[in-house]
């Protein structure tokens, strides 16, 4: 067979399985005629972009013959799921994961009956689809996944489908700049085929309704070279995209020898739908946003539609494609690569086969000596930054630290003298450490830094993302689907623990000085929270040595999304690195020299989480301590929120009787909290001694003032926590009232 | 004065004012030497941005004099507070104001003091800041709000400064292609001023360091005409400003008037810092990132740096700028355009003031008949569409329909028998209901959706964004940036209340049949109850004539923001319109007919919000009258979630009387919820009867699967609430525990 039949039967192959997924229950080979009993009773799915994405399927798997190329794919469109299921399975991958789905015509039925049906597999591309890093529902990230797995992987070339509608998104338009991010020495290439099927659901697409000129010049302006394939007869098209490939490839490495500054990227404009039905009950499907979804509705009962299907699957010629038992021809076969060079086994897009442990040096060797506890101040997120540094020089290929141009203003500046902040555009002898091939990524794009760190993590490195706390809210949505993403993966054995997401939050909302309320929102840790226990982890550690141990701890994990909340303003040391190790191994405990309750039972337990809060209450406690020298306080301090939860609903969670000895179950509990106070007793509800907790929190009071007057504003601050314990404590209240009144005044 | 000099002499005062702002807290018009005792004890403040923002503004103003244009300002990078602030008071708007500080000295040193001082004004631009309708907090949606002014204001040109950091952030690389959906007879103009100063806080931009060639590409490409004007020599760049903005307004006359189909931009190249000092401690400042914030520091106590800031503030030559009271001279007067023309006192800008109540029809019109309670289906969404047209008609000028594609998906399409989809691109023969000048505004960007709307909101308009439950997470930030806006507009008595934002959330995390676990995040909700409860409102109607009274309800009300949750699949018609009436005023209450507990005290109550579960909730007390006929059974719904709350903690909320008497305080509570279901004990556990109160909702469990799998899956089905019940309600755990199995057979 020649070159161009090969790869158009390997298209119709593709399309073919594609319609059978989307409406057949049985009769898979359509060895007898259609009937009413073959056809599923729901139809579900999106017909409209699985064409192209087979299209470039087939394709890109003749230049990966051609070139022995690495390459893995990316779906924009993801929700077009059935084109790389039926490209996973032609290339015996599916089989590979999935044994009970074998490469014959029983397999091609239950790969046809499992599609979008209750039990079986989802409609979009899915961390069950082989060969996918990237999930086909919310739209936007593609291009940015697929940067992220392009960095520190010098031969991979990320072929990256963007859809047309896809590309009106914010993040999506953002992304097109990250090659500014990329070194040709030490990245690989992301080929981004900008896929002009003209319509998103009902509504033509702005790229694909502007002038060609004016297309082409915005691709330039983004720094591509652009290539237009265009058209909707197969064998010209085919043509087309085989000759336009052997273009761009050839672009691509004059790109990686240094013989060109530019990448090349394609516009690919085909028919929506294409070699769908043209036209249904009268009006245009293919070509149009009708056949976004199932352009052919009520086949089961429809015997005219019925009749068009067969038709519609028969023009694929699938006698020619699968032999009598069901299996993909030879001539199909042909162009499927080997093994691991099979974009739907790549170990790249399965990240956890490739994952190498993070060499961490010992974070003990960072910590802050602390002769007295609270005598003297450090920077917590500066001291980390050391420990960071190392790291990022341990691991010269595997890690990278994202921000949204925040890592000097967070404080984690050693890390530039061990590498740079990635550039590829012009240098002015006034910088500062801009580097081709740095491996700090700092964009003003907080979706930016979210999805190439994902394609990063998900491709089998490790990473960490620092922003300012009330931003990260700007990837709430992006958090929720890389949630969503690692808890379905624990039910999938053949996808392998990868690194986990860890934020570094600082900038929080106490210490605003500068910005004002804007800039307070501790809001992301309630967003966090209401994703599965399983997947998320989140640690408020008050000091340095204690932003240490925690850091440590999330950089070695595997499958979580940790959040760290930590300040970069200096606050007291509490811990030595010993007892700090302690303290966060076991999540919360006391702060004996806080505390005046030893061998008794506390008349009050002044709990705190966070390092401004925790300040408060230490101060609080010393106020006590002063004016009501008998009061017995405890101080319990919780870097790990989790550990508040009842050990039913999270991992971390804390027997009830080892909580209700900590808290007790009838003293009163004045909890200071950084967030939301809600969090704390949504997470303590079901503790006997919810009833008695009392919290402090940030309740939406702020401007740009200073951070006392801020704990002040929400009533964190030590004497109304005074005022509190005097409030709360039986029989404090007439006796107190002198000092309340001071407090009240202060 | 000759017009460059004038606007020379208005640019410099404005970065006087700028600067004595950061430093001042006295001597504002250098009249004896500068002493420590004048300068602020902590510097802080944006100074970078700040003589880009100045210039604008001072040419700007030139133009409105000169054409008698219509015009308002949006500073992107808004962190430049200072310049926003001098300008109103140059204007003489900040005196109208805030007469507390008059145009003279002392009004000049009241103004210095006050910024981002302690109980002072913000750093930002902010709502406090006189002609703004954008906070300078978090970045990236400058130009969204800029076209959202535009629209339905064809006489107006929305002047938009964008950051070069900015333009590096998803919003605002999406928002350039708003030009796609503004039409030239219906809508106004957007001019961007693309700010290239080279920096964000530490980093150079990318837009700044690619090759012009592709900068202007990529302007064109986006759709405009881009002009430059590059340079630091002031004499310079005020000629080639003027001459730029004379050309610039000239082809915006053409555009309104047809005779060209691109709107022009600005490229403004100038020195970060421009006009501030050169070198401080031997470092470039000017023309670098040190510039960003505050490029002199430690002024109090460094009798050097004191020295510095003395002779930048008299490069300004202040003497020449204020008379010896403090007063602007009069050719400084001589650029302030009169009343409303002046940027900072347009009306636009204070929406409220302009805002015209929507005509509304009465709803009761569209109401659903209802003979027997849950005998018949509607598609709640579909109802509402059609109450959405005729305000769409009725409101011809002043409310958008805003939706990510989903429009029809959502089954809103009736309004498109009155308008059409905004649209001026190319427009194809197949195209449905597209149309320059429509009003609904589709584009597959939530951020343009949201963006978009909040500056149609805030310049005095109405609207409604339809959007995935799911994927509204996409605008968390931005919700919150906007509610916070509300929320400090409160306090500010000139201004005035503007429409509430108006979310409707369709194709919920219970119907998701088509798209699976992706699409599945009913948190939204736990983000919005965060904010302060006078600015927040969430409904969730359970029928089609809940959702009729609702919406109307939310369409009147002012500065809030109300999210209302309802299906688009057909549900069971509960409620006539009297009755729904009636349930939605009330918030909440006992479905009279689904009860069995009339004239007692319930064994249990069966609660229930949201559409899905509150079906399964009826459905299982059927269940429990046929199988325990003699159990007295309450179910209470819920509309209106803030109701739950006690009257401290919201505006709606319940008296614990009535909250007790409707729920009991102590027979079990079975609450089946839309949500998550921490949400409802965050709500109620100020409540007597809390630890009653057993939620079933949405626990992150899910694929493509049917509706009833879904619940099934999640446990809000109605066989899991008989078994709740059974559970809960004290003696039936053992006589009910045949039908017990056999529920769980079901
Ligand atoms: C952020 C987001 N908003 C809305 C949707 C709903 N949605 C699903 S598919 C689609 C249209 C996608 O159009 P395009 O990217 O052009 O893909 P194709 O035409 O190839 O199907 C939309 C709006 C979504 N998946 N994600
Ligand atoms: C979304 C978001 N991320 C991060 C920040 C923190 N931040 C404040 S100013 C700034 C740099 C802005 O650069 P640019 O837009 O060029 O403004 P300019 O240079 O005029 O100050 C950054 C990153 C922010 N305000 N918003
Ligand atoms: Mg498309
Ligand atoms: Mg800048």
């Amino acid at each position: 067979m020649e070159k161009l039949q090969r790869i158009d039967a390997y298209w119709r192959a593709a399309n073919y399985l594609s319609v059978g997924q989307i409406y057949l229950l049985d009769n898979p080979l359509l060895s007898e005629p259609l009937a009413a009993e073959h056809i599923k009773p729901r139809l579900l799915g999106h017909w409209g972009t699985t064409p192209g994405l087979n299209f470039c399927f087939a394709h890109l798997n003749q230049v990966i013959l051609e070139r022995d190329q690495e390459m893995i794919y990316i779906a924009g469109p993801g929700h077009g799921g059935p084109a790389a299921v039926a490209h996973a399975w032609l290339e015996g991958s599916y089989t590979d994961k999935y044994p009970d789905i074998p490469q014959n015509t029983a397999g091609m039925r239950q790969l046809f009956r499992q599609f979008s049906f209750p039990g079986g597999v989802p409609s979009h591309v899915a961390p069950e689809t082989p060969g996918s890093i990237h999930e086909g529902g919310e739209l936007g990230y593609a291009l940015a996944h697929a940067y992220g797995a392009a960095f520190d992987n010098p031969r991979l070339v990320v072929a990256c489908v963007v859809g047309d509608g896809e590309a009106e998104t914010g993040p999506l338009a953002a992304s097109w700049h990250s090659n500014k991010f990329l070194d040709p020495a030490r990245d690989g290439v992301v080929l981004p085929i900008l896929h002009l099927n003209g319509y998103k659901i009902a509504n033509p697409t702005v790229l694909s309704r502007i002038p060609e000129a004016e297309l082409i010049k915005l691709m330039e302006g983004y720094g591509y070279r652009p290539h237009i394939v265009s058209g909707h007869e197969p064998a010209a098209m085919h043509q087309l995209m085989q000759q336009t490939l052997g273009a761009v490839f050839d672009q691509i490495a004059e790109y990686k020898e240094g013989r060109a500054d530019r990448l090349p990227m394609i516009i690919l404009r085909s028919p929506k739908g294409w070699t769908g039905p043209a036209e249904v009950g009268g009006l245009p499907v293919e070509g149009t946003w009708r056949s976004h979804q199932v352009p052919l509705a009520n086949v089961r009962d429809d015997a005219g539609a019925r009749a068009m299907l067969e038709q519609w699957m028969r023009s694929y010629r699938p006698e020619e494609l699968f032999d009598a038992d069901g299996r993909p021809v030879p001539e199909i076969m042909h162009l499927v690569p080997d093994g691991p060079r099979r974009m739907s086994a790549s170990p790249h897009a399965n990240g956890g086969e490739i994952l190498r442990p993070l060499a961490i040096p010992d974070f003990r060797r960072y910590a802050v000596e602390v002769k007295d506890p609270a005598a003297q101040h450090s920077e917590p997120t500066r001291v980390l930054g050391a420990f960071l540094r190392d790291i990022m020089a341990a691991n010269p290929q595997t890690f990278r630290l994202m921000g949204p141009d925040e890592t000097a203003s967070n404080r984690l500046n050693a890390v530039f003298e061990v590498t740079g902040r990635a550039w590829n555009a012009e240098v002015l002898p006034t910088d500062e450490h801009l580097a081709a091939g740095g491996r700090v990524m700092e964009v003003l794009s907080e979706h930016l830094c979210q999805g190439w760190l994902e394609g990063y993590l998900l491709t089998g490195r490790h990473g960490l993302f620092n922003c300012y706390e009330a931003f990260i809210h700007i990837v709430d949505a992006m958090f929720n689907q890389h949630a969503k993403w690692l808890d379905a993966c624990h039910d999938i054995p053949w996808r392998r623990p990868v690194a986990s997401l860890n934020y570094l939050l600082s900038s929080h909302v106490w210490r605003q000085d500068h910005n004002g309320f804007s800039h307070q929102d501790p809001g992301f840790l309630d967003v966090v929270v209401n994703k599965k226990a399983k997947v998320v982890r989140v640690y408020l550690p008050p000091d340095a040595n204690t932003l240490l141990s925690v850091g440590d701890h999330c950089l070695r994990s595997r499958d979580y999304v940790n959040v760290i909340v930590a300040g970069k303003q200096p606050v007291l040391d509490l811990f030595t690195m010993d007892e700090a190790i302690v303290h966060c191994t076991r999540g919360l405990g006391i702060i004996p020299w806080a505390s005046t309750d030893a061998g008794a039972t506390p008349d009050v337990v002044l709990a705190c989480a966070g390092d401004v809060p925790t300040l408060e209450t230490l101060a609080a406690a010393a106020l006590l301590r002063q004016y009501l020298p008998d009061l017995k306080v405890r101080v319990v301090n919780v870097v790990d929120l989790m550990r508040l939860q009842p050990p039913t609903e999270h991992p971390h969670g804390m027997p009830d009787a080892e909580f209700d000895a900590l808290f007790t179950t009838d003293r009163p509990v004045i909890f200071n909290f950084h967030g939301y106070p809600w969090l704390i007793h949504r997470l303590t509800y079901r503790r006997a001694g919810h009833h008695n907790i009392h919290v402090r929190g940030y309740k939406e009071e702020g401007t740009t003032t200073t951070p006392f007057d801020m704990a002040m504003l929400n009533d964190i601050d030590r004497y109304h926590l005074v005022v509190d314990v005097i409030d709360r404590v039986p029989g404090l209240g007439t006796t107190a009232a002198h000092l309340r009144q001071q407090m009240l005044d202060a």
